[in-house]
């Protein structure tokens, strides 16, 4: 058996080396056009940063180490052009030569290509997705000055952080409202904020319009001075050389492939940034460009060649950056998307401590989850926090994959001692607010529907103490503390809903199911005033006031 | 309907507080024989090493906080001495008062009592279960010089840091071989040389048979100074109160409850360390003395007075301690449970990174895993190293939770960017070898099966660098790198099996499937060298030498 892999990265090693060990025998040949393989794509914007100061840290495996210990045929340098399945050979150029190299199986793991808007003196802005780019934009940042980094996703605001660590001025210009994108506006609020403290100039709901030789223009009519434009707005699968074999390219744009990793050529498989992979909610066809996924499909792909079964599992989707002090993380589908796909949702927020409010350290954690108000499924979760973040969002998305309704979060068994978390996990937390909102004990309100409410004629009444109120409240909110509302409820007019709120929810419900009890409508504000008061940060948002 | 809580700490508090705000008409009242309620008991230790420095952050509610927030009757000093379950009726003790008080539903929360040794003069150790018990040693603490800490499990770890911070010489004695007993022996022998490593002197092995004034005799001859001696042996459920009232006492000496905390009396919940929980593994009542479940289980039984549903969840065992600078932690049963029920078991070790290597301060990580290998269940798992154990034994427990079955640990989806994980996180990595394990894709052998082996004729191989090789070596290994295997393969013996070991257990793999496919009997040795050097130092293991 002969295979040929086309790209030497996450997806395609893994392929090559997981085959290796199912299969001595295999002739096996990994044909890389760039002139490095198996590199640490992900520590790329860190290099640039000196956070990891040795360039060859980057590089994992080298075509020599992967020859002695997998007998692997690695060739970089040597770019696929196009395939002949009818053939089965593809055409290589490697240097001044082109060669026709014969396979009985193809794999495609040619990754993604960077989105590149058509802007006048854009071919300036230089984008990262290798060693060899890193090395290009170090080079250009020297001496530059200041930087501009088009786009606020996950690798723009890397990029926007290790640039400033490196000494630049460096603004952020992002055409949406928020940074991070697959964070809903109201969670990505104190992110962009922390980019703002640590000296990064964001600029969102604007885009840049012409590029000029040591400037950029932006949409709002400003400039901004750029002796480096690095452009990050995304990637698109690289399908090529895919097209050339006349392989079914998916709707979302990736190859199309079934659950085997197989292209519409039973020869040719694909996997990584390229591919297409079904969605684990809707089964869909979807493009999630993450390592994880590239490795999983690479080994399985090996596991099909070897002629095991193989176990597939949709895309889940879960990822998360640093931005300087906090982290930011999320997995499943956000609130964005459920509604501009008209799924039914419910919207939690909580803000608990990473770990016992009482040792020292704890750190305050904004959780989002989103829930399938029929089925209680979990739909989604987005975690911000200087510390736990990665963790709470890991178990959720362990609870997504197995199948975990939203309520029975709370029954999760979680490592507790002072240091690490509290006697409720924070990700207990949600499963008690979701257990409360699937039977009814409580009912909320979102952030952006405050406004509608109070011009409908309810009643805003903060339960915090009077100290938290004057140091900001809710414009229009009456103080009543949660302590003193048992007293104090004739004060309420007892012919209009109620709508309370505290800090991040805790009190309000304890607030709301005493009122409820007591005859009265009532919603609690879902997050408190920490989630109002983010929106109240985001442009263009309701709520804001 | 009036409830009367016997015991105001974890679960009898979250039933309070939860059954408040489900019912506000509820007469609740609260007895507590101690002078506190609602206190954070899993922080006592940190306070007694001045790392909670406030002892006012220990006392998170006031009976007076909880009337104002809650309308809690909350009465300390209060003491339950007998119940009348016929007359429907408390008898209560407070200060010289004796009386009777009535209730419709009853629950039992009353906690567990320290196990105290049938040994001469163990009148002067004290045990920390309250903050009146933290303020005794920390008076006693003053001036003593030195410590004794009977009892190498959570809490004596703890108190021994603790202590040791405060500024006392501190020995810790464990009549076991290995520190924490959650863990097995090759997994706990780091904890025991980090605890070394900052002065604490751990004697295992041994037990105390003798306390003195100034010192105490151990079963091995020796005397330890001991101006202070803390018992933290273990802890039994507290059932004297249970047994007034006629209630059934479990098998394992808890008191015995349905699934809906119900004892067997029906007017009579029972919650807390007090009471059984059903094993998540057998469903059979299993005594797990954890605030998580406490709180649980406290609120299910506020749900079940209310009349609502409730969803009960049999008790898996989540637990973590500090250990210094390192993090232990586990989940479900460990391989020296497993072994003594004679439950079938397969066993896996990794050590990876806790975050991308090439990213600073990646730290090992040492995770065991135990599978069913019939089902491929995840039975147990533990974790130790500096960072990210709490995070995978957090997943590994929501996988359990979940139903995931080991190789689908695989496809888990976990939150990657370089200072949190790798593309191929820690779990994933159990996932791959379970993987390879439930499809005889490779073969291993434990830490403690390699003498046999060894006599029985098997020729070990080294299959890491001479560098490696020459730094510590398993004896009687030939030392041959991974990278030269395939050409040197003619240098074992064909007629003899082949064990194969690297110093993690990946390259071993790769060896391991390199000779298995020219026809070699091989097993790779489970966790490499680093597993085998760990369980070396544990007292009287085989494969030592």
């Amino acid at each position: 058996m002969k295979v040929v892999i086309v790209g030497g990265v996450a997806g395609g090693m893994s392929t090559a080396a997981r085959l290796r060990r199912l299969d001595e025998r295999a002739e096996i040949v990994v044909l890389e056009k760039g002139p490095h393989v198996s590199y640490a794509n992900c520590g790329l914007p860190y290099h640039l940063g000196g956070v990891i100061e040795d360039r060859d840290a980057l590089l994992l495996q080298t075509p020599g180490s992967l020859r002695a210990r997998f007998a692997l045929d690695v060739r970089t340098g040597h770019e696929a052009l196009s395939v002949d399945p009818a053939a089965r050979t593809v055409t290589v150029r490697a240097g001044d030569t082109v060669y026709a190299e014969s396979y009985d199986h193809l794999v495609l793991s040619p990754g993604a290509r960077p989105v590149v808007p058509d802007v006048p003196g854009i071919g300036r802005a230089l984008a990262l997705r290798d060693v060899t780019d890193t090395d290009r934009i170090g080079a250009a940042a020297e001496g530059a000055g200041t930087a501009v980094v088009i786009g606020g996703g996950f690798i723009g605001v890397e990029l926007a952080e290790n640039l400033r660590r490196r000494g630049l001025e460096v603004a952020l210009v992002e055409r949406d409202r928020q940074v991070l994108p697959p964070l809903d506006p109201e969670m990505a609020a104190p992110l962009a904020a922390e980019l703002s403290a640590h000296g990064v100039d964001v600029r969102l709901g604007t885009e840049v319009t012409k590029v000029l030789p040591r400037a950029v223009e932006l949409s709002d009519g400003t400039t901004l001075p750029a002796g480096l434009v690095v452009l990050a707005i995304g990637v698109r699968p690289d399908t090529a050389l895919a097209r050339t074999a006349g392989l079914t390219i998916g709707a979302r744009g990736g190859i199309a492939v079934d659950e085997r990793q197989r292209t519409s050529d039973p020869r040719i498989h694909a996997v990584g940034d390229a591919a297409e992979k079904p969605d684990h909610l809707t089964g869909e066809a979807a493009l999630v460009p993450l390592a994880n996924l590239a490795n999983r499909h690479g080994r399985l792909v090996a596991d099909a060649l070897a002629g095991r079964p193989v176990r597939s599992a949709p895309a889940i989707g879960t990822a998360v950056a640093r931005v300087f002090g906090l982290t930011a993380a999320a997995t499943g589908w956000n609130e964005k998307r459920l509604a501009a796909a008209g799924r039914p949702h419910r919207v939690l927020h909580v803000h608990p401590a990473s770990h016992a409010g009482y040792y020292p350290g704890a750190r305050p954690l904004a959780l989002k989850l989103l829930v399938d108000p029929g089925t209680q499924r979990i739909l989604g979760a987005q975690a911000v926090g200087a510390e736990g973040a990665d963790k709470r969002i890991d178990v959720l998305a362990t609870a997504i994959r197995g199948g975990l309704t939203a309520p029975e979060l709370a029954d999760l068994e979680l490592a507790y001692a002072p240091p690490y978390g509290s006697a409720k996990d924070p990700v207990n937390m949600l499963g008690h607010v979701a257990d409360n909102l699937a039977t009814g004990t409580t009912a909320t309100l979102q952030w952006h529907e405050l406004d509608r409410a109070l011009a409908d004629g309810a009643v805003l009444v903060d339960v915090r103490s009077p100290a938290e109120h004057r140091a900001g409240a809710i414009p229009g909110a009456r103080n009543i503390p949660v302590d003193a509302l048992r007293a104090r409820i004739a004060e309420l007019p007892a012919d209009r809903p109620v709508i309370v709120h505290c800090q991040v929810g805790v009190r309000g419900h304890v607030a709301a199911r005493l009122l409820a009890q007591h005859g009265r409508r009532v919603h609690n504000l879902d997050g408190g005033y920490l989630t109002w008061n983010a929106a109240r940060a985001v442009p263009g948002a309701r709520g804001s006031g």
